[in-house]
């Protein structure tokens, strides 16, 4: 069973996934899996949304935060955590912690909406700003961590966050089970990869049928290509995509093992696309998505993914978007 | 047990709200208890949103209409359904009949939505548009339905529309049995009342220390006004307000006994805070909320209704609004 000590270079197993539910069960939300009948109609096939915009802090980053800070040894919390995020993992630590009772400080690009760096104050955390071209996050959070005896919660690259990420999987399995779907595929956005890496090795277990498909902005798809290449591809940009929460720069150690055992493949969505899905996601599921958890969506709207004829499920992964590029996005027809 | 004849006279009891449930259950969501983490820090108290928006074709009124629906005799289904709505009660009438292969004949103001209007004819619903002002959609129903020999939906006096809102009821009791949680009020947006009453007779079993609160748009506070004289009161105006799904004159003849021997008391909110609160439930629960939706939030937010150190649940009880209006929301500060 899954340490602290083991987190680092572990991938987890699917013992850990429903230890991870067990632990988020009184904190978590169980997010609904949505569907329009209009939408099916018009794309010929079925359309499911996981929908964790509805998730704690707005975004299924929650989970994998507080399963990790559940892994802590207690000597060990009084130094609190340390993180680095664009804004929903920094969201998921800081709320975490604060349930859990220890400190957090969150480095944020100093280009993270706004948003998402007043709410991550709002649950407690330290903000530390950086420069996402300039600077280095990895260097900053091991200088903080060594500074303050915190543990440093690593975004996707940590076998306690994959679990509790994949604790996603495991209820699409059950919502699943419950309405007697059978999806052909899952479409999961994907940075780093930690989601995709624990609903992979969810799903592996209770619809191993199912293909799994990462989704990514146009221009920032080094998961397709290091699905393509079997080795880690990086991105040449840093910057550059509206989809703030989708800019790692290479898969995950962990997780990109994960995602070539289990032959998943890629596609992406250039912005415009993903702004038209946002206000696609309004329209037929009323529901916020941000620019990174519409990827997918967008991916399937603008036909990368065969729909026709199919079951497919779109994981919106969060929703935390500022207001005037909301309002942009309605301004746009509807995908 | 409630019977199609008994629909026009009857007011339904828990066991009728059991039974609804169960024919909804393989149809309906049964949709999340929302909560935002920030948003009780503000209000120093804790808010729960029933998220409605969510449920097929937008709003709560699929349950009411899918329930008595079912209720109607195989010799008869034929004829088909003819239904009087601005839009909601429509669109769940016409998806209803749909899943249940029945013609819908749907009467609709001039000035609903346009969404609301496309989406009813999408649902395979006929659409006939009739002048809120000058014509009377009871008239038009009852001679569609005698034309037809079809079966006429009412939006709220009748029992099995009544016993299809109030599983709402039953899925909050569950929710807060899941989670712990021991509710002060439940707000509930109310026209003619259906939803109100079906939410009433649900939680006067299962959480009957829980106070009923009925939310109207200000200057359409009838049920506020009954509630209080003890008799139908009407508004004196029929259109005006942005809450375009809430513009009943006055209570159901069976709804209003029901929030009477509840002791239910009405708030009412008027437009611009309307508009705010959906602004607010876009931010801190990811959630599309209409106007007629959002009035409950809007009179919480806006210190109607007493929340300081308590737990209080608002029906977001629908999500079907125009894009332009939507905009329009988020460019006002949230509430």
């Amino acid at each position: 069973m899954l340490t602290d000590a083991l987190c680092a270079t572990h991938i987890p197993g699917i013992a850990d996934i429903h230890a991870a539910a067990d632990r988020l069960r009184p904190y978590a939300l169980r997010t609904p899996l949505l569907e329009s009948l209009l939408l099916n109609d018009r794309l010929g096939g079925r359309l499911l949304i996981k929908a964790e915009p509805l998730q704690r802090t707005g975004s299924f980053k929650f989970r994998g935060a507080f399963n990790r800070l559940s892994l802590i040894p207690a000597e060990r919390r009084a130094g609190g955590v340390v993180a680095f995020s664009s804004g929903n993992h920094a969201q998921g630590v800081a709320a975490a912690a604060r349930m859990l009772g220890m400190p957090a400080v969150i480095i944020m690009p100093d280009d993270a909406p706004a948003m998402k760096i007043a709410n991550t104050r709002a649950y407690g955390g330290e903000v530390v700003l950086f420069n996402r071209v300039t600077e280095s996050r990895e260097a900053i959070g091991a200088r903080i961590a060594a500074e303050r005896g915190a543990t440093l919660v690593k975004p996707y690259d940590d076998a306690g966050v994959i679990a509790g990420q994949g604790t996603i999987g495991l209820e699409i399995a059950d919502s699943c089970a419950e309405q007697g779907i059978c999806p052909d595929a899952v479409v999961v956005n994907v940075s780093g990869g930690g989601m995709a890496a624990g609903i992979t090795i969810a799903l592996a277990e209770t619809l191993p049928s199912c293909q799994i498909i990462t989704s990514e902005p146009a221009g920032f798809d080094d998961t397709a290509r290091s699905l393509q290449s079997g080795r880690h591809e990086r991105n040449d940009k840093a910057s550059g995509s509206i989809c703030d929460a989708l800019m790692a720069a290479t898969p995950g150690d962990l997780t990109l093992p994960v995602l070539l055992d289990a032959k998943a493949q890629g596609v992406s969505a250039d912005d415009m696309t993903v702004k038209r899905a946002i206000h696609t996601a309004w329209q037929d599921f009323k529901l916020v998505v941000e620019p990174g958890g519409a990827v997918g969506l967008a991916a399937i709207l603008s036909g990368k993914v065969p729909i026709t004829g199919r079951t497919v499920i779109a994981v919106a992964s969060g929703g935390n978007i500022d207001a005037d590029l909301f309002r942009d996005c309605l301004a746009l027809p509807p995908l």
